[in-house]
């Protein structure tokens, strides 16, 4: 799944193989030595809560143009976890934050990514389409819109915030996705 | 603190600037269009504990070759947290693990890494010094050789995993280092 082609350092053409001492093929540069490494990259989110309703923001950009997702995006350099999931919640959702315990780790194998979500507390209403949303909705427990969520990590994080908020806890929970479901 | 000089799709010199709808300086290749975006690298790993004592590996590699530290590595794309925090386990220490829950989560902001730690329970006595390590060792409680640790985050982890096992408690805890002690 590598699509580097090219050195990062000189330019050059790498090959594709096992450097002396590792386990797995990786983008070796033969002209200056240089090893280009790929991992996961981190997703960072959060569930958004006021006054019992959960914010989501519809997406106004490709994967998922026009679906429902908890606001979430990749975790920046020299930027914390908690850093991220609030930034996030301000760019797509217009809404200010105090980012609480983690909810959810997934592993989503096939993009190479990890998505992790947090519990999070609106500071006040206010909340609204950013740049990368079409509009911006608080949803009641049973109004929430499960057949048009954009993510499986965030559906799988959405379920698990409401059953733990039924039961009165903040569990972690991990979960694997080899292919998404849509 | 970029280090793409080059398209690894096209191989051209790239230019660093802020693409449009973006807000952060990109490395974008004006010949081809690629942007290539760098993000924290996770590093996985976990406190094995064997009859009380915690496994440590002794490092036989730079960075700080011949101090202390838990088994821990690279995220490679494929594979879970929890596979990678044993494989790791199994690399480093030579020792099989059933990895259990999460222990801390530290934001390396300096080097661009999160680091992840699990507790974990080892599954036979048996260890010893993979390729990586000079030497393992089972320690005590008293016994952990606190002035020798590699990492700021193993430090921060092996704190609390003995504070919270004094407690009989198992919680996460979250950490940002902006600049390595040592």
């Amino acid at each position: 799944m590598s699509t580097i082609k090219f050195c990062s350092n000189c330019g050059h053409a790498v090959t594709r193989r096992i450097p002396e001492g590792d386990q797995l093929p990786r983008a070796v540069c033969d002209h200056c030595g240089t090893i280009t490494y790929e991992n996961p990259r981190v997703v960072v989110g959060c569930v958004p809560e006021w006054d019992g309703r959960i914010l989501l923001a519809r997406r106004a950009i490709e994967p998922r143009r026009g679906y429902w997702t908890a606001p979430a995006g990749f975790l920046e350099i020299g930027e914390s976890m908690h850093a991220a999931a609030a930034r996030e919640t301000a760019e797509e959702a217009l809404a200010e934050v105090e980012v609480g315990t983690l909810l959810s780790v997934v592993n989503v194998l096939h993009a190479a990514q990890v998505h992790v979500m947090f519990r999070a507390r609106m500071l006040h209403e206010r909340h609204g389409a950013g740049t990368e949303s079409l509009e911006t909705a608080l949803f009641r427990e049973g109004e929430i819109p499960w057949g048009d969520i954009a993510f499986a990590s965030i559906h799988f994080a959405l379920e698990r915030y409401l059953a733990d908020r039924r039961d009165g806890l903040e569990h972690i929970h991990f979960h694997d996705i080899l292919r998404a479901a849509h």
